[in-house]
């Protein structure tokens, strides 16, 4: 077999670690289309001038793009049988990256638990998105659900690893150079609300909606070189249970945190990810909406940024001005995300 | 409130200067898009030895492209609460702008004119696109009915703006570098017609139609980061009056444009937009067309380059064979934009 | 008429050389497009580091991104009135294509054959696309029944080429730089698969489908400035006897390639084109399989690489398991390319 049928359960070890294919150089072409798919307005990532007015040697990458390119290249190799999704944890963007740098990616198998049924079973990896000179740019874990081929195979080794509820902000407070906040220009910005203007407990109905169109989802996905076949291939999503393709949930993250501008417009990067659940699927011409929580503030030490935790929860055909939430054991219907994340913002 | 709810008439004061956000870096990628998008054709664009070879340091972005950039920007603060785009006069194009500099804009509210209903009234700005060292790249007023928050509320300064119906050639004519006409190719540009050849009164049909998709709208005006919602959020469009999205006028603008290398091949750069004016939205599924008038011809002094002024007219679902324009008071319903402009051509 | 109306059969003169407009400097935005519509994961084109690492300056053009530009051109002078595109031969890429270059195209009528019913008659022409110095980096032939204006009309003369049923391996061989194989990493490369591990005859399914959406097509089309009415106006297609839009043959060329990935991965560059027909059209919303077979290997006389003669048979709406093919005169239904070509492959 020359083709890849993707891997089952069985075909994971305990430990292993996977050199994933594709290396990828990011350029000036993907932030256009991040820019044109998502429409992010944050002024570092847009203007090379106003991120060297703060320190910044040009614009870096949209660090969900950043994560997009790291996280495709996983999916051949981790999610293709994948049934679902389950969750991130311990995500760390360990600094930005410029047009010009070859990302790739490696994944250690950091767990596995077989499904009570033996259908399917749990694997926890740890991804971690490199330079060309094999530092670190980007490291989380994720953990998916993948079939296996064999119900009766025999799994070597299970484990569940123990991640953390929360990165540890002391521990992202180094992932950007030392900026000049006093130079962060708030007109241009687009908000004058600074680190110390947001409080723990307050919620952002961010207002603005976006549907979305099939050529957006896949011509995304496949600038990430995401391979995932349901989210790309119409004729076979026909007799799936949804009987269409469903959309990448990155792209509803991307399509949320753009949307969280109106609000959130100086949390410019993001520094750690503590959680994330695509709660529902996304379909063609679905609307997206999103709103926002503080869940904490953290002060670094550092006398430019500080850092906000924040949850975001993007809904569907739902404008999110009563804060669509969790319902008892579940959510709100309308509930399709819910991202727990740490970004910086100017003091 | 954090969110930006967009201003409404009695917000504004006459004198008032908007420094808009965010700035944005203009590359090679909103180029390859630009040309993905609309598929102009124009040699000094699209090909760096074609521009060296007549006296560019390299291809300048699309006019449009930096026409769109800069509005896009004016959205957020001007237009979120407008009912509908009025016109625009007074457009100088200053200067070619090349990938890699840095477009920022400023609006100053040049007029207020409340309506007699007193539920709306116009706004007219001037607003002028710089380069990163504060120079102006672009300048062109326009105004829009904007709603009132409360109906009562004064305004505090009312004036209706004096506004050329035509933008002085010899105004225009430092806005390109000096050019070697002698070396501009008719074979790789893909016309033998130079400035001489086109007479006053002179009608041009340009033939092709450009069928529009959701998909393409969106990319387009995300690229520009023009927020306005009319264009995104088909749920919340499903109440209006239109029962869909809006597609974003400049983008009629830039078809009409592409559409008019056909006939027009030579008129490679725009210099000024004398007046313009959205007639009939467009939707997604129907086809643009569109032909051109010469309304006039200035000679400006160079012996490289005149002026043509053009009108170019579009349409949807409708060819332009039979040149459709305006009728009794209003218009053909098949014409939807209305676009009297400036165009440097090679002698 | 300053309009160009397309040229029809008895406009061309045997032997007449046409310099096309319009030149094209193709960038890194262009590559993000490519990357985004078509999916392709080959590492030399998708990392700078993965191609410096065995030999290349940086990474180049995905081959099939300078043939689509290179074809563009020729559109308006040979194919705007083209009834069919017929045919390719004797494709060769001569070099790797990096962003930043300029490419232009002229074409030489090679042949002219009037049809029996002197409706329409085949056109055959050599083009030849060059970079800025007027060097060659890629030439094939195309043939295309083009419509006469008057079926009356004589033709001067008429000359069926006799070309090449296969291009010769050693002809291509010089087209790649030296490069060092044992660098060419397997893992990021995404198989283990290297040349001396193809057998003639034998057959791989690639797997994968790709739905097409009317955005894709045409976004990508308009890139490669193919002005081909049938794929952008609806209006006009609603009275073609297809109803619709058709897309371009070179969308499914792409799409095959991209999809060929799995189980061919380390066919990185293509070499040349031996034949190609397109067999039927596809349309928006048909999912796009195809696969492959091997049809012969060739060592010429490098220790780097050798070239494989693959047949890539496209289908729509059908997965190709059993790979779909000829079926006596004609073909299965569902198949809409058949192309054969020689790809470079590691040793």
């Amino acid at each position: 077999m020359k083709t890849n049928p993707g891997r089952f359960f069985e075909d994971y070890r305990l430990g292993e670690t996977i050199r994933h294919a594709t290396p990828r150089t990011v350029t000036a072409g993907d932030v256009a289309l991040y820019t044109a798919l998502y429409g992010p307005r944050f002024a570092v990532q847009s203007s090379d001038a106003f991120a060297q007015a703060i320190g910044y040697p040009r614009s870096p990458l949209d660090d969900l793009l950043t994560f997009h390119v790291v996280f495709g290249k996983t999916v051949p190799d981790i999610s293709l049988n994948a049934v679902a999704n389950l969750g991130y944890a311990e995500g760390g963007f360990r600094r930005p990256v410029y047009p010009g740098e070859t990302l790739s990616t490696v994944s250690e198998v950091i767990g596995l638990k077989e499904s009570s049924n033996r259908q399917t079973g749990v694997v926890y990896v740890r991804s971690v998105g490199s330079d060309a000179a094999g530092e670190t740019v980007l490291s989380y874990c994720r953990w998916v659900l993948v079939r296996k081929r064999d119900p009766q195979a025999a799994i070597a080794e299970e484990h569940v690893p123990s991640l953390a509820k929360v990165v540890d902000p002391q521990d992202l407070a180094g992932a950007l150079p030392r900026l000049d906040a006093s130079a962060y220009d708030l007109d241009l910005a687009g908000s004058p609300h600074r680190f110390g203007d947001y409080q723990r407990g307050e919620r952002i109905d961010h207002v603005d909606g976006m549907t979305v169109e099939e050529a957006e989802h896949q011509i995304a996905t496949r600038l990430f070189q995401n391979t995932a076949k349901v989210h790309f291939d119409n004729h076979a999503a026909k007799d799936t249970r949804f009987g269409r393709r469903l959309i990448y949930g990155g792209h509803v993250i991307s399509l949320a945190r753009a949307l969280s501008f109106n609000g959130l417009a100086n949390a410019f990067a993001l520094a750690g990810i503590n959680a994330g659940r695509h709660v529902a699927p996304l379909f063609s011409g679905d609307t997206v909406y999103a709103w926002s929580e503080v869940l904490d503030t953290a002060d670094v030490g550092r006398d430019d940024v500080g850092l906000l935790r924040l949850r975001t929860v993007a809904t569907k055909n739902q404008p999110c001005g009563a804060h669509p939430d969790r319902q008892g054991e579940g959510y709100d219907p309308a509930v399709i995300l819910d991202l727990d994340y740490w970004a910086f913002m100017p003091k």
